[in-house]
């Protein structure tokens, strides 16, 4: 019982560890998206594609930490 | 039992650490290929290659974190 | 049969750690070849070599961190 609370605490540990990157990834390619939109406006909608793609491949890797705390 | 326990919770702490890294990477790949795609918005299909190339380099040293939760 | 089980659990932490570096260092890499692209575009094939090569030598580190998982 013990080693089980044990567990689901490591467990959280372990998400919050692998929500640090892409947290700040998806920051860092938001503040590229809006820095290149004010500098080229015509191209606001190919600049939101590229931080779109950016943050769904930096968001899926902390998904995955929070569907690893069910699985693992 | 109690050590099986234990290892489960620390796989995903490796999970965590394993996805700072990529997530911060992406985000400033993406950044860069926003910044560069309205400094030369003819070059956008290149850049965008490149920014995917990198994308997932980086990405993959992730995934392959979550599989290795799996095999270890 | 304990210990082997700690063992296993910090191989992967171990494997965590060793890509926080290539994941932002790839990030790093690909940002530098997108801006220069945009700067002098055509310079765009020696920019992408550099940045393969870049990105090659840090992923590298974060693939032997996977192989050490099984080796050692």
């Amino acid at each position: 019982m013990e080693t089980t609370i044990v567990l689901a605490a490591l467990k959280l540990v372990g998400y919050g560890l692998s929500t640090i990157g892409p947290g700040v990834g998806i920051g860092i390619a938001c503040y590229g998206c809006c820095v290149a939109t004010a500098r080229q406006p015509e191209l606001q909608g190919r600049l939101f594609t590229n931080f779109i793609i950016g943050a769904a491949l930096a968001e899926a890797l902390g998904l995955i930490g929070f569907v690893l705390t069910f699985i693992v």
